[in-house]
């Protein structure tokens, strides 16, 4: 494996890059923040100094996304996978049904376990058909009579697609897993009742959920409900229930930080929105790769690519990593390539993988 | 509030002071680690580098704990207020019992947990007869028929008491939250069946809970768990079932290797208990502070004291901050002060603690 003495490009799915400036911060504080003589890493989640760090990330997550009063901003713990057990808990009663539009592997998850505890809801939509490679078009139309939520995940990290435009529905409220896309466009959050991030990708380290849900629609259900599942018993505790994963919020505040410096959303979507272009663009014009997502699909997050001739796969790969461009290989069992650009993958990363990319074409190809 | 330079000698009784050694170690490599180009929070964790760091920190872990091959170690999210909801679904089913020792706040919400589910499981100690400065002595003659098992918590973190030696009992398996002492002592391990241990404390960051059980002793029981509640789903995947707090377990990694540096955990427990003593000692000889806790029940890790004279507690408290000694504050409703001395606390520390406290009293005494 090459050694680097620099910060290489990590195209990781996440965990993922994250922006070298927050890093740099949080390293230069990392044993003594801001003359406590401790690192937050060791500080009480009751004392006033982490109370200020959690506060503040919220305020500044509520101002980049425009969040009105009724929503509610919650970190939970446990990632993504937590909130597939707890929707269902906080929002369905015995009997009850909601729909779940299968775009890939993680609305598949969120769906069984949902099943597992509530076996009426359903599948309205069904990627197997594409192979993953489409989404749905979601309207009242096809949402079904009862169904206490709609579910979606707006951006597949694994087949690369996203929804470009969201549902708009009057019929029932819509819940997206946002885990590889909050905060990397802007989002027309009324439309939405529960949104949940895994902070892996585009916030923080692993191992803390980002939970934003409209109050006036959570439920008040009289079954019994896990502690560290419950949305209500969470707010009310102002994230402080238990002993949250502090280090990790820290993080998530110096991002959004990060981003207000940047210019906030609209910002961030422009740029994402360029560094994805041009990168479909030079796939789409090469004769040795080719992206298998239909535009209209396409996500701008993970750019999944592939080749028509597999057998030099191993080797575009090693000699990338050699280059320092990391983490560049397909999903698990999907093969072919996937460049995740999220927010902290600079524009100059992707011009430098584009440049990799011809010459690996022009020499290989 | 003062600011300092240095680093303090940090009582907060978790979040928790870390070993200076490890803080060190993580910073020099924080933003490239060994030559990746990135930090470990920015690493795939399905990569060769974080299964690497995984796989070492488990296996530490287990030479330091003396573990035998029946028991799985997990590291699962959330803190251990979620084994409050994970335990009773994985050991019990509708209708069963278990046993509880009611010593603490801790202890107390495990129960309210498991009753909230399993409405059968049985107080056999309420330590509020005592307001919870004493243990019960609990052997097989006050467990009751049927229990599946004997539930305690081995230190409590709020009210400095502990478990001097821990029950033997052939009637139920026995099942200990250790949050606030896991290797801190020795352990006869295979008097337990589950230890599970939070974190923040002894071991890293918060948000991270490592779960230890007998592989033997896990019932198949057909009811659905929630799958980051699921012991031997989370076992078989290595606790890799969904993306990990990785960070944390990098840190949790390094402090075990610094545990072993040290000599495990028969040095530390010497250590430890050589500290908790002289500080104990001293507040027995003061004529302003003294232990309310009863010798055969004091907690090595967590040592609570008051003052006859209240009005000169937040005097002492705003003195001691001034002079680098945090985190003394007793818990939010029970006053007094707490001095958390955990692994990480060096000899040093306690010793500067004394001092102050024996000049407190020669000057307001």
């Amino acid at each position: 494996m090459p050694t680097f003495t620099h910060r290489v490009f990590n195209f990781n799915a996440g965990p993922a890059m994250l922006p070298t400036e927050v890093m740099e911060e949080a390293k230069s504080e990392f044993l003594n923040y801001k003359g406590t003589g401790m690192s937050v890493m060791e500080m009480s989640h009751r004392g006033n100094v982490f109370q200020n760090i959690l506060d503040e990330s919220l305020h500044d997550l509520r101002e980049l996304l425009g969040l009105p009063s009724r929503y509610a901003v919650v970190y939970f713990p446990g990632g993504a996978t937590l909130q597939f057990s707890a929707i269902p808990f906080n929002y369905l009663k015995a009997g009850d049904s909601a729909d779940f539009a299968l775009t890939g592997v993680w609305a598949k998850k969120a769906f069984e376990e949902a099943k597992k505890f509530y076996p009426n809801v359903k599948s309205i939509f069904n990627g197997a058909d594409s192979k993953y490679m489409e989404l749905p078009t979601i309207t009242d139309e096809i949402v079904n009579e009862g169904a206490k939520y709609v579910y979606i995940t707006s951006n597949n990290t694994i087949y690369g697609t996203r929804y470009k435009t969201f549902p708009k529905l009057k019929k029932a409220p819509l819940f997206a897993d946002m885990t590889s896309e909050l905060l990397s466009r802007k989002l027309p959050i009324e439309d939405f009742s529960v949104i949940f991030a895994g902070a892996q990708k585009n916030i923080g380290p692993s191992g803390l959920t980002l939970v934003i849900y409209d109050k006036e629609k959570l439920p008040a259900l009289d079954h019994p409900i896990p502690n560290l599942m419950n949305f209500a018993l969470m707010e009310k505790n102002g994230s402080l229930y238990n002993t949250p994963p502090t280090y990790s919020i820290y993080i998530a505040g110096l991002v959004f930080k990060y981003l207000k410096s940047k210019g906030g959303l609209a910002v961030m979507e422009a740029t994402n929105e360029r560094k994805a272009k041009k990168l479909y663009d030079t796939i789409d014009a090469s004769n040795l790769f080719y992206a298998p997502v239909p535009e209209d699909f396409r996500s701008a997050m993970n750019v999944v690519f592939r080749s028509h001739n597999e057998s030099l796969d191993s080797k575009f790969l090693s000699l990338a990593e050699e280059q320092g461009f990391a983490g560049l290989k397909g999903y698990r069992d999907m093969g072919g390539f996937r460049a995740s650009i999220y927010n902290a993958m600079p524009e100059e990363g992707v011009d430098s993988l584009i440049s990799f990319i011809k010459e690996f074409e022009r020499t290989h190809g």
